[in-house]
């Protein structure tokens, strides 16, 4: 089973990368997680841009995750809703052919070093993901707050709670994929 | 009064686009609007490049917002919500120091081609600009419905009782700014 | 199969009640509709009287969802959200154990005399049953705008392509129900 | 100046009551706090009820509210939104003529015991104002979490922290109401 992930994050020292990162090792058995390409490679979406092709970097996203069993973002919350360039990153996915999000297992995990973790952009981000037709997992919720404190200098995730939690999460999820 | 505007598409035809240079020939006596640059000339926002320093466009974004007397956004709504690229624009502009948005007087107009004519799009930004502190006027809120109807081939916004009743919001909004 | 329905309006002529009554005649073959008790009935919400036991009313409410094979919602927009009569009647029903929602397929509509014909109350009512747990169906949305043309001084809603388009919707939602 | 308080809470012991209490110790000098009547005091909204005239419970409380200065909300979170009761009051508010909401300065808190403090209910709580055209103050936004840690046995807000934080937001919402 292969589930891609998707970081709303940019920067080398992401919180959300370090999550990401510890994905794989906290993966059940028998699912591959591999990561999606930067959300800053894509060009901001332009309908001209649209009518002349879709980017190649568009299309193979769009690939990725339609061969994927499942999508996993991992996000930041900026200004209280999801970043831009994920937002960005999602708009233009959504005008692939056929479209990759219909019908797509989808987990949502959410870092900041706030005391919520990140749970405004989730909510936006399952309202967007709606008319997309992504069938996201409702709970448990995974908001890792005060995240400056969970993820070490060498950009490791190692708060024990926080991997355990993510662990059981991740359990839930690949029943959820398969059921 | 400068008011400026900022359109959440890119593509040369946009209905939005064509609403914002509806403005100028509705705006109140007194009022001039001058349009800001477009949301596709910023990249996507990482943290890296900030810490480097704000790109020049971000700044000259910030001081144009800031020199203002008041900001319209007149929006598209993409997948639900807020435009990947105008959400981008927004969380560049908030890191921009003292922030910009701070305590301004922000109206908001959408228009697109189905029935809701973009309210999705409003709601979820004005969530993102609670944190931001603008003083985002409430109603009469505009949303363009079904807005391939209402602009010319030429791109010019044409249906009377939309420019009626945009030219009551910014009547309104006048008093609000001013208030 | 059995489907409960669940009316966020009280009053008799309520539109909604009359897309409710609609629902048996459009439901796919072997589907039951059978309505749930006013949301009227209940008192407002008050952990007192949680504490000395849940209300009848809400036990019974409990175990009609519960019994049933999926849920579907029929509800207007007050105040851009879910009706407060509807939302004390799901906090009530929150309460009970086994929570009666987890798991269960839902299906949403809604229908005012505007032209979002419910639009917000809708997603706030996502929001709502996320932590829940319920199994909503994402599309297609059934949104009945301008619903006091669409329904007869008698109360039957009798718009063809709305009829036309809440029996796809329904026949999309047994196969999601069953799925 | 006189502000009214609206608390989203029946029970007796609620801690959003024992955050309401502690405004009066809290408020800035010349301002007087009075508290509203229960939310459960009111009937489920019934547009059959408002048919036969509003009921004397909701003209007092449109009133109380139309009088006051300014309106302070504060409520706890119930599945992710606002509680149905005072979703209920305020749907019952909104059919006063004149509308006691309109441009009426308005303050939001919430408590609760888990770590968002009320979050989700205040978000959704501002897009219901939004049409209601209150004039809803953007920050510091107070959210209570762990309330129960904070809220002594004999119900009262005891957290120098939390009690300070408090008393700046009303110290800015005074200056809000006059400015």
């Amino acid at each position: 089973m292969k589930w891609v992930v998707w970081v709303g994050s940019v920067r080398k020292g992401s919180y959300n990368a370090a999550v990401a990162r510890a994905l794989g090792g906290l993966a059940p058995e028998g699912v591959e997680i591999e990561r999606l390409p930067s959300v800053a490679e894509l060009p901001i979406y332009d309908g001209d841009i649209e009518a002349e092709g879709l980017p190649q970097t568009v299309v193979a996203l769009g690939e990725a995750i339609r061969a994927a069993d499942a999508l996993v973002i991992v996000t930041p919350e900026y200004n209280y809703s999801v970043p831009g360039g994920l937002k960005n990153a999602i708009d233009w996915t959504s005008r692939v052919k056929p479209q990759p999000l219909k019908g797509k297992p989808l987990l949502i995990l959410s870092a900041s070093q706030g005391v919520f973790g990140g749970a405004r952009a989730q909510y936006h981000l399952r309202q967007i993901l709606v008319g997309l037709d992504a069938r996201v997992m409702n709970v448990p919720e995974v908001m890792v707050s005060t995240a400056h404190k969970k993820v070490s200098e060498a950009g490791e995730l190692n708060d024990q709670p926080t991997l355990d939690f993510i662990g059981k999460q991740l359990a839930a999820f690949k029943g959820f994929v398969g059921g």
